[in-house]
């Protein structure tokens, strides 16, 4: 495939593709991807065998075991889409497949899958599959199949269960590196059958930490079942029935899932929700597309504009949405969400900058919950800066279900700090534009405080000079060496300064016995805070009055030029090209740095100083990270400069359905562009303002975007929202109290 | 043990000690390490059972295999020093050990151990152990055992030969991390039978390094020998005596050694060592006490000084010699020598910086050999410099039989570049005074080009300033962090640069036929040489006129200061205590950085500039590396501050004989310390310029020191020295053509 390639088939409600070659494979798994936030499954086709036994991924939110001492990985659970089928007697592997088409549905999450099987004699038998993963109950995963013999009569079996043999294939941090080892985590599988299924259950080898897998089957017609079996690790059932040419054959299979991190013995819940519910797939899809209704109703956004552009961005939508753990309060969402095992399932900042305004604004229960992950492992960010020898609270580059460094390159582990004023930042807000000041007072401020406090401790301050410098960092350019002051970490760790000062003196004149409670909770010295007021006075920041040009680290400006075209012409990231360290001493970003700090706090800075930067950083920039598309997109809007908002929308949008960075295939889904590429649409064409109140919009929609009509969550209150070209911008109210109950009544 | 402590009893020409605690075990293991440049032993008495195969090790030179892909751990060889006693019947590892005694001789480098053993019925045996590694066929190890029943008569068995079962237990480079996980290299044990002994051949797994290990055995009296026999991979044979009160029984044993490293089947060549040599202890020992003579003509210092002084001088020149690969170009000695296995035997800056010093003084040929194997890896250096995407040759920070990278902390082997221009320098200053020309025009010429083509390449030219920045780089400080323009690498880059402009000058005056095959191999363009000149102009050094200073880097003077009694109270490294990550933001040294570049480029520097970096720098000097004091002890020596140097000499002169860093017992002999405190002793207290003709010294020698007498070889010439207390010097020319000529026959 081209990077840039038009080859998924894109509608406003649904994408799809046709073909079902080998070399395609992965990057139709990727894209195809469902989930419902509990559980994420690749996109593959559940009778379709696998080279390895890592291939296939289901991945849970939060289920993570170690891989060496401190080092987790997001942990394969048991396949439950696991299925064969077979043709008089003959595995369909082994027969030719055409006519191949897949697609989802982002209406739904519903996947589906209709080829053709043709044997060595002529025989030719239709097979469609479906699946989804049910948002009305996120245990249950439901599948559908129809065969039927086209032009002759006989025997066919569909053998269906749990493959509880699967294997993790750890992905080295280094890019650089191969994955070769193959991980087994699964020991100790116990199976109960059930006459028409059963549930299978295994412990990780380290932790012992369990996991169920049930399923039930419910055929059409004449078919007979063999009770459910066991071959090796794979537990299924065999149903077998006698058709007439031209006769569909329907079964449906309904499985229910359950782990340790659900408060309850995984086994018997498994077991009861298979009690509770029948292997009736329209029923099931009938009650996950009303949640889904009720998700889509805040969540969409309504364009006047192409198919394929209304399409790409429900999907990149739907995409969010399945990846999010909505209402886990000790999960967050992976860089790759829990659509691949990249970066060993890990969050990073990408969360709370890229993809949480999308949450807070549309689905605010599930930005809340994402927040409280961060609060949940505070004092794992105690720790951390404990073990680091600096005071307060260090966030991890990497963390997963503890909030230690799961980073295992020294430089971006070490360096790469600014993720703890990120998380402040987004605490922030969250609680100014939702409104949710329960939130702020009982959990942010805590945050804001032991970050607050990790940032003076963090910066040096130098008498001679009287000024507080930050040495030895790395901003978000990750190619920028490891050098000092750099303006993003210094700017927003100022920010996080200052909110945890305003949050204080708030607290302190309006709810003095909280104050109290947290300056004690805290042991936080009367000094702290005049300390704190001192550092935000002397930081070390560098303007070029000239250019008028704010500088993007000390390092920066004695950087070499590069000569890019003449090292590049693919859209390969140029690490494959030229070594780190090079890199490093090359005037070239990976992705914006001081232009990100201007996109996260524009209020800080002139136009004539964006554009000044803009003008600066942005032909030097190499966008080797999928974070970058989305966020120049979004100050390009900003500056109205349309051609080059609509390059890097475009980019941002379309990064996984067009493969743009072709890496889609062996990465999954790039969670943080998707929400980068939402915050270009909304922040940046429809120009809608981060303040609290009623949303406020200066529209600067491009040609090919006529309206745009979305909702808004401001201070509790839901608006619907609708810009126009013209720059007109309507603002309603909605009356109903919560139009995501039914959502969060599952929950 | 507490650092400082008395326990080692250091006589003239050799050291002893009583006792054989558990407690002592690998403390005394350590220091009473021997060994001959082929192999090297640990002290462990041949007798003592081990806790685990990794605990005993003999190691030999240039031996390694890989641990993971590119990672390689020098390997524990086969022990052939393999010895149990049996008394009655009764294994001696079960009876009581009283009166024991150790000691090692560095007139000739044999051990010898007596000890009492007593069972329990009131039977007392005396034992005697001796063992040397020859220095005159530096494959031969001899042992000799004399046992005595003290006061019965009774059955006495023997049991000695070679234990094929060792293995590795690979040690982590980053200090704070254990090791747990052992490797057994040896597979495809074969072993060769003799009457009196046998061959033992084995293979490493991987890349299927073959070595050999045999033994034959001489005892005196009436002893019965039984055929050797396997148990396991242990190949052994059996002598049985029966001996009466007070009668002494003998046992010589003769070992040989031989790897694929020598360039012939090892089994074989085993075999033939046996056949030409005989297990005759006394005869072995005395041709090895001859080449001992041949080395200790040119290398001994004899002092008018105390003997526990004389004693400590001499102990750390035969360690150096133990451990040097003499004659062999493919090898060179690791920071802990033969002597143990941290950092993987890796060969570090170490060599040329501080040990190199002494051999090219003393023992030249062997200077030569150790710098050939950096010749022998230029093509590696060439390599790394390519995978690092920067031009001519990146010598590696850690390095094994390749040069390629060993580190596996990335801040150190990606930003500790200085070794590159550390081993120019030792190929300037080995040519300058051994007047070694060929040397210098076949092979040091071309290190010298691709070294500083490198340099110019890793320097950044900012256009702005006119300037080269040295961007993200550590010196040899290493608690300075990712910094920039380094003061010490910055000079010895410049000096490397220096050194290939001006070789280049002259051959292309003296040797045009040279010079242009030089600029023909190395393909180097017309504007090179240009360009290096216009760097050395334009560096950035940051020297504060109004204190007289020389500041270690970009960002020395911004680090907050630190309380450093407040913080340390023992000899313990500071990064036990504080993370790397916070260490590096305080004002405070590991080891010496602009001192260190004034201890190697003296004349840069007047004195009053050294003796303000003195004042500044040495307060704030932690000395957690033991490379920190020999140099302190050199500096202050040549600035005649008497007090200080004596405290810096003794830490390191008696760095393992008194385990002043408390870690010798799980680290071994500390090599480099062991040069450095020969330069001290040299180039500080005697005043030895690094001059190139007659030597020429302003001796400072302190109280302890009357006088003191070298050797030192100048420009082909060996010179003995005399310098005394009252400033006197005397100097003469050895008329042997070469007094080293016994020696350099084995090699």
């Amino acid at each position: 495939m081209e990077p840039g390639m038009e080859w998924i088939k894109i509608a406003p409600w649904d994408i799809s593709c046709e073909g079902a070659e080998e070399e395609t494979r992965d990057y139709r798994e990727s894209v195809f991807s469902q989930g419902n936030g509990y559980l994420g499954m690749r996109g593959y086709r559940p009778d379709e065998a696998s080279p390895n036994q890592a291939h296939r991924t289901t991945f849970y939110s939060g289920f993570y075991e170690y891989i060496r001492p401190g080092i987790t990985d997001l942990v394969n659970q048991p396949d439950c889409s696991y299925t064969e089928i077979r043709l008089c007697g003959k595995p369909a592997s082994e027969l030719r497949v055409t006519k191949a088409k897949q697609s989802l549905s982002m209406k739904t999450g519903e996947a589906s899958w209709q080829y053709m099987l043709e044997d060595g004699e002529g025989r030719k038998t239709q097979v469609e599959a479906f699946r989804f993963a049910s948002m009305d109950n996120r245990r249950l995963v439901a599948l559908r199949y129809r065969i039927t013999p086209l032009n002759y009569e006989g025997t066919l079996e569909l053998i269906t269960g749990v493959d509880g043999g699967v294997e993790n294939l750890p992905i080295s941090d280094n890019q650089m590196q191969g994955n070769t080892e193959f991980v087994k985590f699964w020991t100790e599988h116990a199976f109960l059958p059930r006459t028409d299924g059963g549930v299978l259950s295994a412990k990780t080898r380290y932790s012992k930490r369990e996991t169920a897998a049930g399923w039930c089957v419910c055929a059409s017609g004449a078919a007979t079942q063999q009770t459910p079996y066991a071959q090796g690790e794979t537990y299924a059932t065999t149903l077998t029935a006698s058709l007439k040419q031209g006769q569909t054959w329907q079964v449906d299979k309904l499985c229910a899932v359950a782990c340790w991190r659900d408060g309850e013995d995984p086994a018997p819940q498994a077991a009861r929700l298979l009690n509770e519910n029948e292997a009736d797939y329209d029923a099931l899809l009938k009650n996950n597309a009303v949640v889904w209704e009720s998700i889509w109703r805040t969540a969409d956004i309504r364009l006047d504009a192409s198919d394929e552009l209304q399409g790409a961005v429900r999907y990149n939508i739907y995409q969010l949405i399945a990846s999010a753990p909505h209402g886990d309060e000790h999960a967050s969402i992976g860089a790759r969400g829990l659509m691949h095992g990249r970066y060993k399932g890990c969050y990073f900042w990408d969360t709370e900058v890229f993809m949480l305004p999308f949450f807070r604004d549309t689905l605010p229960d599930t930005a809340k919950s994402l927040l409280m992950y961060r609060y949940n492992t505070l004092n794992d960010a105690i720790e951390s800066a404990r073990r680091f020898s600096v005071k307060g609270a260090r966030y991890s580059w990497m963390s997963s279900d503890t909030g230690f460094e799961q980073c295992e390159t020294w430089d971006t582990g070490c360096c790469e700090i600014h993720i703890t004023a990120d998380i402040a930042y987004a605490v922030g807000k969250y609680a100014l534009l939702s409104g949710d000041k329960a939130f702020m007072d009982e959990f942010g401020a805590r945050i804001l405080v032991e970050t607050a406090r990790y940032w003076f401790d963090r910066f040096s301050y130098c008498a001679p000079e009287d000024r507080y410098h930050l040495l030895f960092v790395k901003g978000p350019d990750e190619y920028c060496g490891v050098t000092s002051d750099n303006l993003y970490t210094v700017r927003l760790s100022k920010h996080n300064i200052a909110l945890a000062l305003q949050t204080l003196e708030r607290l302190k004149k309006e709810q003095p016995g909280r104050y109290e409670a947290l300056v004690q909770a805290a042991a936080l010295l009367p000094e702290e805070q005049a300390n704190w007021r001192d550092l935000l006075e002397k930081t070390v920041e560098r303007f070029d009055e000239g250019r008028n040009l704010w500088v993007q680290d000390a390092t920066f400006e004695q950087l070499e030029p590069l000569d890019i075209p003449g090292v590049r012409d693919t859209c390969k990231p140029l690490y494959y090209t030229l070594n780190f360290d090079r890199l490093q001493r090359y005037r070239v970003l990976k992705q914006p740095d001081v232009l990100m700090l201007m996109a996260l706090l524009p209020e800080e800075f002139s136009q004539a100083e964006i554009e000044s930067a803009w003008d600066y950083y942005e032909p030097i920039t190499l966008h080797d990270s999928t974070l970058s598309f989305g966020m120049h997109a979004l100050v390009a809007a900003r500056l109205n400069k349309q051609a080059e908002a609509q390059g890097y929308f475009e980019k941002a949008l379309y990064m996984d359905l067009k493969d743009v960075m072709q890496n889609t295939a062996r990465e999954g889904i790039h969670t943080a562009a998707l929400g980068a590429a939402w915050q270009a649409l909304v922040y940046g064409y429809c120009g809608l303002s981060a303040d609290p109140g009623a949303p406020c919009c200066t529209p600067r929609l491009p040609e090919f975007i006529r309206s745009a009509a979305f909702t808004v969550f401001r201070d509790g209150i839901w608006y619907d929202v609708t810009v126009n070209r013209e720059g007109s911008c309507t603002v309603s109210k909605i009356q109903n109290s919560n139009p995501n109950s039914v959502f969060l009544r599952g929950v």
